[in-house]
């Protein structure tokens, strides 16, 4: 084998070396970032114990940056929407003057319950991480698991009673909106 | 028989008769209120599309009165949870200084997405009437469905990403709470 050679593959095998070693640096920050961000909705959450509130935090980010942050506050709002996530995209949405936010994550310190992560999903965020899972909120008594269950029932099925009244006069507001020109979808 | 079992017999069968006209009455009057309730969420969801919001509207009556209504605010007020029925929520426990809407009914002119859905068991409303349904909100760009089935896959299925992390520190709140001895519980 020639000189030439031997020194176009070691380059190239420290080039490749290089490469790894560099994407493995990033991921490690990337995973250090995640976990501090983590730790940012886990202290926000136990902040929230102290101060009244349910033990839930949550953090949204977007290109690096907290966009978001806020704790459970339905008993201290009277909201029991109020949930962390949904405090927290309400948040986000508000600081950034939009209803949607594509590239973002959220970390919340429990996985989010069928309404947040409803939410999670209505403003498009793209990654969820949780500290804390549904049967660890059962543990405490929150109803997560149970809501669960319930919309995983067909509706005639479920403990909350649901009827069907007046379609025939209900579905002009959607046939408005069909025809509707200058709307601004969602 | 004696003229006095007669004059007995027809009496029961009149009060029987009464009762049982009182009660068609009392039905015919439940329902009409019903669907004056419902025509009220529909207007909101038609005067809704007028004024640049989503098409739906929602009614929540306690005990025969009107104690929360609104209309779709999501692009309005640049949030993804301005749902009708959570809106709608939200105005009801600040008119009545609760987090909990137990003896509620809801109208509403589409079935709840899960978001609304879990709102509406957060709030412990007892009954849900609806107008249009997941089927008719799909047919004019609502992502309803998509929702639901992406909740009733397992979180390592959807769409959207699920990622847990510090399991081990996010527990800490939780055990916080379990120890309050002053908590607000909901």
């Amino acid at each position: 084998m020639g000189k030439k050679v031997i020194l176009l593959i070691s380059l190239a095998l420290m080039s490749g070396l290089s490469c790894a070693l560099a994407q493995n640096c990033k991921n490690m920050e990337n995973k250090d970032f995640h976990k501090e961000m983590m730790r940012r909705a886990i202290r926000l959450s136990e902040e929230s114990v102290n101060k009244g509130g349910g033990p839930f935090g949550a953090v949204i980010v977007k290109d690096g940056k907290i966009v978001g942050e806020a704790s459970n506050s339905v008993t201290i709002d009277n909201d029991p929407t109020a949930h962390a996530e949904v405090n927290a995209i309400r948040k986000a949405c508000s600081n950034l003057g939009t209803f949607e936010l594509d590239g973002c994550t959220i970390y919340t310190s429990c996985e989010p319950c069928p309404m947040c992560l409803g939410a999670i999903y209505w403003a498009h965020i793209d990654k969820i991480y949780y500290g804390n899972d549904a049967k660890d909120a059962a543990s405490i008594g929150f109803d997560d698991d149970f809501i669960y269950k319930e919309i995983d029932l067909a509706p005639a099925d479920r403990r909350t009673k649901m009827e069907e009244l007046l379609p025939d006069e209900a579905i002009k507001a959607f046939d408005m909106w069909r025809n509707k020109t200058d709307k601004t979808e969602y």
